[in-house]
């Protein structure tokens, strides 16, 4: 996958956003090598098994055939143990708390723009502790993290909660998620974080001396979000007329479409046009002016509808003479998008549209609430559940059956377990399957 | 190679500063994959022969032999030149301006830290045109862009110029390059700039449709810098007791020291110290406290400046009764580099710190420009050369000759044509190898 520059530029809003927020946290940047000596990742049981059919191997360099195969990395925490294992002696080199940008490889079959490729690109944070309380707290750190992103900067009320045994990540003790409803009501892992347990520094003997002198193996977490949330936010709040971008993420959160018919008009249309992108572009906002000569008004209306732009401001002659624009909302089609004769006025237009934008952030995260929980089933019976899955919503209800009904479920309905949520529904369970006692609702869908 | 944190942080510097500058010359970022297939490679005939040997292979991927073997890539022309004659159809669509930030791989059997490792980071612009005069200007304006980024960033005096036949880029009609002179003397080729004419839109059958419906071939530019450039600071401003940051870049500026020996110093001294670092922190510096407990003062002074943090502050109990700090540049060893009684009073300190910044940026490039300009000879006859070259110096002199004399040069003497220096002398000139009328002057040296 090609990922250009318009799709780029959402990726750059993203790790802006997120990279001040893991600098916050205490973590630093830094870059592992990519290629991965393939003893690495044999180490780990049940990573190897995990990973080993979705590997691409360098077997080639510089000519010469190699005496031990390369792994281009599909993730890092078999390099990371390895270099960690030489960089930490003592308690007093703990916590280490580091993340990378970089691009991962995973073969895949059957692709998807954004949301499967056999690249893509991520950050992986990786961390040490010298306590399994620590560990833990970050791992939920770091998914609530990308809670708050999800919710605050992209308007995906995603659901956070733990994987079940099946679905957690390949050498984990335990995997914590956000699921995020795509607009076809499949469910999107948009991001994870791992309480990674002793099982890597077990495997690659990472040891640290203690307060006491003594030695102890290290308690590790990793977490990620990669390219894949950008399909996430164009499947959240996409329509049939294209993208719709929440503001905080968009490339461009606001264009100007001048519009004239007669070359007297175009000047004074221009210049006012100009006026107000330059009083954006003062005011921080992302603006574009579309002046090109070579399409019509309707034509650049659709193309930046298409485009998912938050904000079209219309410029026009009569606008001119009145001091006044045309703002039109994408998230509100047509008319009732629309509010006629806004005045230019510096202080007023700039306030406007910063409060529009506002707007369209709440509407789209409070639309895209609505939809979810109008798609959510309380279940409590397996056919409810197949009766839910089949209507193409997500069936929540209690569980505590074993991992071998939890894939008799997946191979009769094609729905997984997305997580257990957070946030619980208080009272005695009795899990649907089994009529056994439960500690917890877990909600299945069928996923991306 | 690991990039740790702080090494990646002055790579951080870097992006951060060069992709403001991308994007006010017109360019956009975006992503290709890395993965090449190896019949692009072979398309364009200079560019693999120049890359095959360094080349490394995925042959195996998801667990079966491929059909057809991957190229880790190398570089992108091949893979760019794919999908733009996919983009572009008009000259509508040219200029087309794009950079990518990403990883690479050459396959090299001596490492060297920063400077020549297996896989690196580097951003790699290309650009197409619809005239040859356009990529001409374009090949020059990011030539132009690394050599003010060298000087006023890195307080690197670079020779900006153009490189030899034998020396261009495998593909390129002509390659544009910066040559930095190490602190042992060695020449480091920190930056180029490549027009590569219609030698890859020709391979690949690039071609646009002209405002008279005429289909040509488009003309290209790629330029790149990478993490070479971090070894590159290194190994220019370093001495013995460590790196030596140029302030614009260096990921702390200021470390502040707090030094107390009674107990009752304690809470005064660590007081000031982070009212400092608070009012510097508001200022925009980057600054760090280091009031670990662990370490002597003496010893976090030759930690520091073993870092190469440019200003050190010092705050004792003294110090907080007068109400002053001392400072210390890291550019001038001892006493002579030593300000005492600094007021701590805001609106003195911050201005003297910025000031002191300033001055330790401008000394830098100051004393490397010196230091370069002492070791490049001017020469008039081919021993003149080897003698320069042997004691280790640059040598510059009038050249016409072949490129059979030019490799004679290198196997005599180590030495190659580093470049032909946009700078050039006034007056005729004669070739110091064939004594036959030459127009330029050439830059000899050894390199990495």
């Amino acid at each position: 996958m090609v990922i250009r520059p318009y799709g780029y530029a959402i990726w750059e809003s993203i790790q802006d956003y997120l990279n001040v927020r893991f600098k916050e946290t205490g973590h630093s940047n830094m870059y592992f090598p990519q290629f991965i000596p393939y003893s690495f990742i044999e180490k780990e049981a049940s990573h190897v098994e995990g990973f080993s059919p979705e590997l691409a191997l360098v077997t080639i360099g510089g000519g010469k055939e190699l005496e031990e195969k390369l792994v281009v990395r599909p993730t890092s925490e078999t390099i990371v143990n390895h270099m960690f294992t030489q960089w930490i002696q003592s308690y007093r080199e703990l916590p280490l708390m580091i993340n990378q940008w970089a691009n991962v490889t995973r073969w895949e079959m059957r692709t998807k723009p954004f949301i499967r490729t056999l690249e893509f690109l991520w950050q992986e944070g990786h961390t040490a502790h010298a306590t399994p309380e620590e560990a833990e707290k970050e791992a939920l750190q770091m998914i609530d993290v990308y809670t708050k992103f999800a919710y605050e900067q992209a308007a995906i009320p995603v659901i956070v909660g733990r994987k079940s045994r099946a679905e957690t990540f390949a050498g984990a003790a335990c995997t914590y998620t956000i699921e995020a409803m795509m607009g076809d009501r499949k469910a999107l892992q948009a991001g994870t974080s791992h309480n990674l347990g002793q099982n890597f520094s077990r495997a690659f003997g990472t040891q640290f001396t203690d307060e006491n002198g003594q030695r102890k193996y290290i308690w590790q977490t990793s977490w990620a979000i990669s390219t894949r949330f950008v399909g996430g936010i164009i499947m959240t709040h996409g329509d049939d007329a294209g993208l719709m971008l929440p503001p905080r993420l968009a490339p461009i959160q606001v264009v100007i479409v001048p519009i004239w018919k007669k070359a007297d008009e175009k000047m004074g249309v221009i210049n006012a046009a100009t006026t107000v992108e330059k009083l954006l572009k003062t005011a921080g906002i992302k603006v574009k002016l579309d002046d090109s000569e070579q399409r019509t008004p309707g034509w650049k209306f659709n193309f930046w509808e298409m485009k998912g732009v938050p904000l079209r401001i219309e410029v026009g002659p009569r606008d001119v003479a009145s001091g006044s624009v045309v703002v039109s909302r994408r998230d509100i089609p047509g008319k009732p998008g629309k509010e006629f004769g806004v005045s230019m006025d510096p202080s007023v237009l700039e306030d406007h549209v910063k409060s529009r934008l506002e707007d369209i952030q709440e509407s789209l995260l409070q639309r895209a609430t609505l939809f979810r929980d109008s798609n959510i089933v309380d279940v409590s019976s397996y056919e409810e559940l197949k009766v839910a899955i089949s209507q193409g919503k997500w069936a929540r209800g209690p569980w505590s059956a074993s991992d071998a009904d939890e894939s008799k479920v997946k191979e009769e309905t094609g729905a997984t377990i997305r997580c257990f949520p957070f946030d619980q529904p208080q009272g005695r369970k009795t899990c649907f399957m089994t009529g056994n006692p439960a500690d917890e609702v877990a909600i299945f869908a069928r996923s991306y």
